[in-house]
């Protein structure tokens, strides 16, 4: 019998994990993975900071390369594009760079498109300087444009992650820059009184706000970016960055009859199987299931991507695994300014008629009279009667934010208000308050739920 | 009716969070307090931050002061000592410094008469240089030894949390420190083979260490201690600190007839009521129970103190708190060695029998490629079978030690080592790999349990 082969579509966190945990179960199996791009298994999460300078260059942003994958009897072939599925015959049809199409047969077909940004759509979108973080080679040209051109303006579009991980970087490279945002405050996965806090916090790295503005235009120059049209003002930009959303890579497993789930990406259940006999899909492409709504959700990160290949991994080779899905965890950082949420915002209690009720207070993130202890903010929010804990945001000094990860085990295990400001979390006047100050707003928060 | 009358014995963090909590729930309630010593409410755990400069001076770890509880109607009375309890007439016996012994009524009564430290039975402990940390007039005075006596040798004995707190504390000071330690290695409540990455820690600040050995008297001059002989050496040491460990103070209760539990503490149930009607107790006097091993146990932190006290303030004012007990969470640092343990260490496992498996990994705070990740070594363990997570310790650089709490919220609800790896943990680079080092160790220990 001939071996069994699994077919690898894309080959980024999810696609290359999948690979991976598959050659560790079963060794005799032919994995073949086909990537788009130039590059497999990179840290796509560091592309700012590899713009920003903090990463000495993008070789380290590189976990591992074809080669190390080849000794492994992984088949990595960059340049390939898979176009058409078919998923009776069970074969792919792919396209070369440079070379004839083919088709491949699978027995086990792996989608890990990922995920694309999304553009507003305005003229002048293709001018050289026009960049989005998506891909490691859009980072790489990014981080060339800065090293090469030594831009003088730049223009964030877009308050979201990457707006803001990008703001930072070129504020480190000395560069002028100013973010134009849609909404009266950065960071609408927080609630609007948290995101004031992310506001301040690109003011206070000098970052210019251009809030409750979108781009109309983009001006070019000989072919060249040189500024953004608002609605009142043009704003001069040598260096253009879109951080304005993205969406899933799904439209090769739609045409293949796979059913679409939560924001169009792919339907999976929690061992990662479509709908369709020996198609999988898992991280940026495929959706998953937010553990506090109980609904569907499309969570495009590399830890979930991560957590998804494995799990892939394990089943498509004959194990029983599980993702269970996600609460809403994520963290970034502004300068000294930490911002974490998990789970439900104000917002979507609201949204989804919950009797909720939310509280937020200022603590510090250490004992007072220690050293470097900072501000932090902590709005928690909880359901009324049960008193269930539903989510939490977290801006806040050095310290603040993998806080979050305490709320983030409450809302996995459904414990209440009561129970985190029971819980026996860690004190020592270098680390916290005498009471953390996740706990303190559980302390505030009991006498409303 | 007169009002009714709560008699407060021990005025630091339990003792005066349940007498505030209390006169918060009830306006009429008359609140004594009788503190033995001269202050009231202050931050204990911050005395070895004093002693090293990083805290300006002793009135910043006072929380309140008395007349600031007067203010809120709670009579403190410092330098005046409860020397005998009747719980037939529900009276005490106080004797005020320098006056009269006096009886004085409850209603209710609250014994929260904290711990005290344990020496050795050695010769020369009364000279002066020789201090242990424990009641702020302790570490005023061994500020004020280290300002004024500019001692260029010390040497303190025991390597727990004190001992390597006040180890810390006067190498920042610049004093020659040894220190002397019963076993192989420090932080016995670790395991030893994380107590070694503690001892290390100790090292590269610039402590010596005398290992398995223990201090057979101190050598006096004029009064002053000069020197501690140990089996084979004598160190030389004009300054001597005893961090040998502590007990409960509950003599007082015992003479009363009131029941003690773990370790002489006394024994309270989750309300914080003793065995004899009218009379709680809670902070470093009391016992709690271990929700891991579901033990009584012995507990003396500050953070457990406000706990306590805060229930029983509730509760002798008619509320229905409980406090259900802590996971064993602690924490401390030796310059950037940050030291955390939660739950059982594998000895527990072994000495309750608990058929159990360990895991230890080493990893990074940081994803490797961004600037400031060091190193962070993780130990977890989880009962086979159930794969229900047991403890974890957890030894590293800056961003390690807090990461312990998510294991404590995981031990609170009875999380296993798949629940941790399946969790929506907080990933950017600058906070974290994209696997959690915690989620880390829980991949590995999964084919353990």
């Amino acid at each position: 019998m001939a071996a069994r082969r699994l077919v690898v579509i894309g080959g980024d966190a999810a696609g290359m994990s999948a690979a991976s945990q598959a050659r560790r179960r079963d060794a005799d199996l032919e994995i073949i993975v086909y990537e788009r791009g130039e590059h497999v298994s990179y840290a796509a999460c560091g592309m700012p900071y590899l713009v920003g300078g903090q990463v000495s260059g993008p070789e380290r942003l590189i976990a591992r390369r074809p080669e190390q994958f080849a000794r492994q009897n992984i088949q990595v072939f960059t340049g390939h594009e898979v176009t058409a599925i078919d998923t009776e015959a069970r074969e792919v049809t792919v396209a070369a760079r440079g070379g004839d199409a083919f088709v491949q047969p699978y027995d086990e077909l792996l989608i890990a498109t990922g995920a694309r940004e999304v553009f507003p759509e305005i003229p002048g979108r293709d001018a050289a300087g026009v960049f989005a973080l998506r891909g490691l080679a859009s980072g790489i040209a990014m981080w060339e444009f800065v090293n090469e051109r030594a831009p003088q303006h730049a223009v964030v579009i877009g308050g979201g992650y990457i707006g803001l991980e990008v703001s930072e970087a070129l504020r480190l490279r000395g560069i002028d820059t100013a973010l134009v945002h849609r909404r009266a405050e950065v960071m609408s996965t927080l609630d609007p009184d948290m995101g004031v806090l992310a506001t301040q916090a690109l003011r206070d790295i000098g970052v210019t706000l251009h809030l409750n503005e979108s781009p109309q235009a983009l001006v070019q120059w000989e072919g060249h970016v040189s500024g953004v049209v608002l609605s009142k003002e043009t704003l001069s930009a040598e260096l253009v960055v879109f951080g304005t959303g993205a969406r899933p890579v799904s439209e090769l497993a739609a045409r293949a009859g796979i059913l679409l789930g939560a924001q169009g990406a792919i339907r999976v259940d929690e061992t990662m199987r479509t709908a369709i006999p020996h198609v999988w899909a898992a991280g940026d492409c495929a959706e998953t299931l937010d553990g506090v709504s109980g609904r569907p959700v499309w969570a495009p990160l590399g830890t979930v991507a991560n957590k998804m290949g494995r799990v892939a991994g394990l089943n498509l080779t004959g194990g029983q695994a599980t993702f269970p899905g996600v609460v809403g965890t994520a963290i970034t950082k502004v300068g000294d300014t930490e911002i974490a949420r998990t789970g439900l915002r104000e917002r979507d209690c609201r949204e989804l008629s919950i009797d909720h009720a939310c509280t937020t207070i200022e603590d510090r993130t250490r004992a007072g009279y220690y050293p470097g202890a900072t501000q932090i903010t902590v709005k928690l929010c909880a359901e009324k009667g049960s008193g269930r804990l539903l989510g939490a945001q977290i801006v806040g000094g050095p310290g603040s934010g993998k806080r979050i990860d305490t709320v983030a085990a409450c809302l996995t295990a459904r414990l209440t208000v009561q129970d985190l400001v029971d819980m026996d979390l860690a004190y020592a006047p270098p680390f916290s308050p005498v009471w953390d100050p996740v706990q303190t707003a559980a302390r505030v928060l009991l006498s409303a739920v």
